[in-house]
């Protein structure tokens, strides 16, 4: 037996438990670091029995004692346990679905119930990082036929919590990304809550990205909150902005996307299956799919584009779920800022009907929403521009959004980065097109999203017309390295700019 | 920058790198926890620049302080930096070799220089344990043709050091596993090399049996020998028993056991590559495959065996290397003892010529030497097994693996285990086979490897009848804790021994 200790440690989605390597010496099982470790103990005070599986690794003296069990953040969560509460470890068999994983390498159909067993292990971070990426692996290599896709999405769905609200419809929208700045969502949940629609909204943070919508709307408002709180924003606006992590919706897919993301495969199936499951979670049941398509966007052609759209179709069609798609320019970032605090800005800019606010922003909220509003019922055919607009400019959007951003918690707008820099054109020209990619990199190395306040503020647009010398954008840091950084990259990178007509 | 510091931990194959997740607010760039990071500092007493990769994990306080980054054991000895080292931190991009593994997934050929790119990165712990998951499972499902795994099996050996002895030929055995007790190659290297034949054996450490090569020899002397300690072993005695992993052989393919050993998936060619490629290093010309085929076994048909020995022969040729196949009967273990020590015991009774030593131990290492005897042209056809019996009868090959033994650097043989059960028959019988796989489960559970005197004493063997309550085999272990276990899965499991007739 051993004594739980909570070992200070963020790693992930995946459950770390350590073990002194004299322990494994003296005697306590036969342990190798990697194998899969079973650790169980009973809470003293309800007498139940409390288990995790996680990966193991051995360590040494100032980390642990030999009678001492540590395991990571997630994992003491998970196990709920005391710190110093008797535990034993041993080591842990796979679980039986990874029969059903290797079978589907072979080439055999799953059926829901074997996506529901093992998309259930996965949520309860019982594969190692090695299964998972057999798993991500067998769904891409062997293809998902459509009725197997609606499987794995059900089963997705099942495997966690979900949203229910009374009044339908419920509206919902999601932007496949990749297009820095475009933060329509924060402009789009106001309108369509203060046209009475509801509109119970989650986000990412970034992943690889240099902002999500949670981090941008982080900098105004609470966005960690739990189910509870989220029915009582809902109840008093109509429409929220929250981080999706927080919650415990389709907790497969936050297990998955750790592996996915690292491999850069085309797992598209896969992709329509976690977006689709994390809307139905939610409990929406109209949902608007923007799809950018540029050179420098995840999509790179409107055929793919056009492939992509009609699965979303199929799947969400197959689970009751009404749904269309925006295909969307993305030869440039949406809006002038990049990074949290520059795209709240903007934001607020556009809600406030600055006349100075990013158009490209505004138009595109504007249309995305009229597609819902339409989509919905809410209004009838050709009447949703034109209603959209009347909420923005009417500052019925502001003051919903200023309702919410107080019912989820309102936060103080952090200070403008301290360092900042201008870039400036090498040459004459007219811009043609700015790469999203290259401007994020640029963004990320200013510090962005990790400081808030760090990014870019783009001076320029496409169309426009510069002088040798001009400034094109603005680099914000929060120390001087960051800076020097980023503008660097900048400095060594024109091609992000291209000119021409 | 950051100070470097060794954490005390062993992640296996893995670098693992820490940082203090206030390092990260505070602005040192934006990394998660599982990117991969770039570590290097300037060797302040060569000026040289020094780097690994590693897979990233945040902690906080009392583990890290935010100016410090925390690499892991191997990491460590890798960076080749002092604790304390100025040192940056950054994002790493994947290799580019990675390209090359997603596109094996896609279906596309690899060269030689394709595989000797990524293995490469492999052996340089460059790859995050989802990528090896990547390619291991693209050379599984998109199979390896005959000239591809040759290049693999090419690429593997050059990724690591070679051996190289002057006298001609080389000779090598190998057992592909699965059978407790199977110590024929301590038996088997003491006749070659009284014969005069140069035997540089290098084995492994168990991975999931009871006890490896390298752990039973371990018993009786160091095992843990660099390149230069094995020329000198073999300089005087012809022959060594040493511990693989203490080299840089094949070195990718150590990295790459530890995720297609979970995987648990039918990668044989990967296996053939694996064993050819460390036989190539040590400079072997002249190697035997025991391929043991049973019901409890790896490979259970002989139409299996022979398929697998076809793909020995084939890729041998290719490298140049002579090979024989040697299908060998798996329906038990093999002598008496299971677990490093008591196999140790059952190793000495047959070179000291016991009245009591284990026929089938004896007979099946004189069979296997008669094999390679005869394959090396040391005797003429039809005499191995005479000269093989001459050298063990005679003492010859007791008093080489004394000499082995010492100039490897004896040990002393550990005390017998403490705490030990018999188990006894619930049945009259006959006793027609013992499952190979749950008795080597009642052996770890026991405690072996990792205490050394722990495992199992086979009573009875295949063609014993027995009566009722008549002892079959006895546990051995360390604690009383683990005989329980032990002891009550042998009791809960009477199918380990089948009988009848």
């Amino acid at each position: 037996m051993f004594r739980l200790k909570h070992l200070p440690l963020d790693t992930l989605r995946e459950h770390v438990v350590m073990i002194h390597e004299l322990a494994v010496r003296n005697g306590n099982l036969g342990l190798n670091p990697l194998d899969r470790v079973l650790v169980s103990g009973r809470d003293p005070a309800t007498g139940k029995r409390r288990e995790i599986t996680g990966v193991l690794n051995f360590c040494r003296d100032n980390l642990l004692e030999p009678d001492e069990v540590g395991v990571s953040d997630e994992a003491f969560r998970d196990l709920g346990l005391a710190e110093r509460t008797e535990v034993s470890a041993a080591l842990a068999v796979a679980p039986h679905s990874v029969d059903l994983v290797r079978a589907k390498l072979e080439g055999v159909r799953l059926d829901h119930a074997g996506f529901t067993a093992i998309l259930g292990d996965v949520a309860a971070r019982r594969y190692s990082r090695v299964e998972l990426a057999m798993f991500v692996l067998a769904c891409a290599l062997k293809r998902l036929d459509l009725a197997e896709l609606v499987d794995y999405t059900r089963a997705m769905i099942d495997t966690g919590e979900q949203l229910s609200f009374a009044s339908a419809p419920i509206v919902d929208k999601h932007c496949i990304g990749g297009i820095p700045g475009n933060r329509t969502t924060m402009i789009i949940v106001p309108i369509l809550a203060a046209l009475g629609l509801t509109v119970p909204k989650t986000s990412s943070r970034a992943i690889t990205s240099p902002a999500g919508t949670a981090d941008t709307m982080g900098i105004l408002a609470d966005v960690s909150l739990s189910a509870d709180r989220i029915y009582n924003v809902i109840g008093k606006t109509g429409g929220c902005i929250v981080w999706g992590g927080a919650l415990e919706l389709a907790p497969a897919d936050d297990v998955l996307i750790t592996v996915e993301r690292p491999m850069e495969l085309d797992t598209e199936a896969q992709m329509v299956a976690s977006i689709l499951a994390k809307k139905k979670t939610v409990g929406a049941t109209h949902v608007l799919i923007d799809i950018p398509v540029g050179r420098t966007a995840k999509v790179r052609t409107y055929a793919a584009a056009e492939t992509l759209a009609a699965l979303f179709h199929d799947v969400a069609t197959r689970i009751d779920l009404r749904l269309e798609v925006a295909l969307t320019d993305a030869r440039a970032p949406i809006g002038r800022g990049i990074g949290p605090r520059l795209e709240a800005l903007d934001v607020l800019a556009v809600l406030r009907g600055d006349i100075d606010a990013p158009q490209d922003l505004r138009e595109k909220s504007l249309y995305l929403t009229s597609r819902i509003l339409e989509m919905s019922g809410k209004v009838g055919p050709g009447a949703g521009y034109r209603e959209a607009r009347r909420m923005l400019d009417s500052g019925a959007a502001l003051k919903k959004f200023t309702d919410i951003v107080s019912a989820q918690g309102a936060r103080d707008l952090p200070p403008e980065a301290l360092y900042r820099q201008m870039v400036t054109a090498q040459a004459d020209g007219r811009i043609r097109e700015i790469d999203c990619w290259e401007i994020a990199r640029v963004a990320k190395r200013a510090g962005a999203p990790a400081n808030v306040a760090a990014g870019v503020r783009m001076l320029k647009t496409i169309g426009d017309v510069v002088a040798r010398d001009e400034p094109l954008f603005e680099i914000h840091a929060s120390s001087s390295e960051q800076l020097d950084t980023a503008r660097s990259y900048a400095e060594t990178h024109p091609e992000i700019i291209t000119f021409g007509f």
